[in-house]
């Protein structure tokens, strides 16, 4: 079966320019979904970025990259962050490369669509011309019938003149008719020999190129999106990295390193002697024998309980209740 | 250099629990955000799925699905659909099994963290004793001392009682002393050998199961929004399908069989000769001479002008002013 919309539906203007229209529908709801489709994205895109932004670590304590946990939580924002990006270049993608150009293209599609209907106005043919010399003729061929009749009927004198009378008028507006009707059939002919078959034809490859132009903008769409991808993957396998990356044995031992005050745990308290100046009847020696005396101390000795300390001992296990 | 907190840290517990409370401070923000992230990819996921919803071709077109361009743009929605789905997953992964899971495991870790302060607690020891015992011990040397003095000038029938009474008594006190002292030593000993570097062991093993929870969390989260990946590209792809599916001709072609009358365009029309009855002068042949007459229609004919018509005609290209 032929396609062509020229020879085929030359009867059918109401319901092309209908399906047309709908066409034109189509394109402007699809441009919408790609603008609405771009604005979540674009709403997403911000949402992770501040996300990002938001938990980065204060750097109030400017030891945290010393600490692999908040170096790889760092790392893994940094990775969010670049995603965001990503989204937003999608979401800028979808509404200027696609949206607006959809909708530039839509109103040359229209304004096109006007220029081809204008063609067609300009193309009708009148059929009011063919019935007005129509009736006139055949008023004229009853009225020349009739002057005939009469003729017939009374004196000869008067009879040639009235109805020759009558038949040139008949015969004028036959010519007149025949003019009307010839032209009638010549336009009419052109119309839907000629004229229809270019015009529709035309409307069926502005159909054509709208459902070719819809197609090219859901594969831009698709590709767009799928760019993303690869660049989400990258993102993600360094988060990934990141978190692997974290060391919780060396993140103790730079607690070690940023605390340790070098000092020994504090030795025996010795004994004070105030009894040196007496004379005593009792040997010092039953309380020596109990003192832990004579312990070695091969590191520098933690100065407890002396005022002006370098570094203060472990407080909260002793409670000094001077 | 050594990392372990119980040897090398015995007097940093401030800075330890500043330390481990910070570490458990970042847990519960770092929960807070894979929340948060989660709650974002929900309301994503929602936007899509209602996108998707909002576009979808009312059926009030029976015959959409003739169409490719309506069929592809059908199935590119119903992709987008999945992909919510897909990322309605990952927020409830995120959510339920990491930030949930971690929730639980800082109540774990919090109250494990309780109870090793409370060893800790248990342990300490105080020097009250020792000073208290110490002052007394001072204070009757000293008064030993006075009445040995004042022996030494007066009679020597009470001198030996008075000095004796008094040096008794400083050498209870200074066996009070030597008593306190011990205990003192021995447990300030326990404490620094024995219960720091036990307690602090465990909170340094705390430490580093954190770390490496906040490890495995990060892990998790990265690798379920990479198992999204593989399935959005697979609908990305359906999508690039369902775009290239998209046949401009064919969509052309079925409008002509939805719409196609069958009727060809209409032929001339015909001389009505109302002159018939008339005694003419003049030959017919002039006008008949420029009808288009005798043109043959192999196909049937469009019912032009009659009433009834069970086809209308193409109205739109003729203004029939009767």
């Amino acid at each position: 079966m032929s396609c062509n919309w020229g020879t085929e539906l030359w009867d059918q203007f109401d319901n092309l320019e209908k399906h047309t229209n709908w066409g034109i529908d189509f394109l402007e709801r699809y441009t919408k979904f790609v603008k609405e489709r771009a604005d979540i994205e674009l709403s997403y895109a911000k949402q992770i970025r501040s996300l990002s932004k938001k938990f980065h670590l204060k750097r109030s304590r400017e030891d945290d990259s010393r600490f692999t946990w908040c170096v790889a939580f760092a790392a893994t924002l940094q990775q969010l962050n670049d995603m965001a990006a990503q989204r937003e270049d999608l979401a800028d993608c979808l509404h200027t490369q696609i949206a607006c150009d959809l909708t530039r293209y839509t109103q040359e599609l229209k304004a096109e669509r006007k220029t081809v209907s204008q063609a067609g106005v300009q193309g009708r043919f009148h059929v009011l011309g063919v019935f007005q010399s129509k009736r006139r003729f055949e008023r004229d061929c009853k009225e020349a019938e009739r002057a005939q009749h009469v003729s017939d009927r009374i004196d000869l004198d008067n009879k040639a003149d009235g109805e020759k009378q009558k038949q040139q008028a008949a015969e004028e507006s036959r010519k007149e008719y025949v003019t009307s009707l010839n032209q009638f059939n010549q336009d009419q002919h052109q119309h839907y020999r000629t004229l229809v078959p270019v015009i529709y034809q035309r409307i069926q490859d502005m159909e054509e190129r709208r459902i070719e132009r819809i197609a090219e903008a859901m594969r831009s769409a698709a590709e767009s999106e799928r760019k993303v991808l690869p660049a989400a993957s990258r993102c993600l396998d360094a988060m990934m990295d990141a978190a692997e990356s974290i060391q919780p044995r060396k993140d103790t031992g730079h607690v070690v390193e940023v605390y340790k005050s070098g000092f020994d745990p504090p030795g025996d308290v010795e004994f004070e002697d105030y009894s040196a100046n007496m004379r005593r009847s009792i040997s010092e020696s039953s309380y020596l024998d109990n003192r832990a005396e004579g312990r070695k101390h091969s590191r520098k000795l933690w100065p407890f309980l002396r005022k002006n300390k370098t570094r203060p001992p472990d407080r909260s296990w002793q409670r000094v209740e001077e």
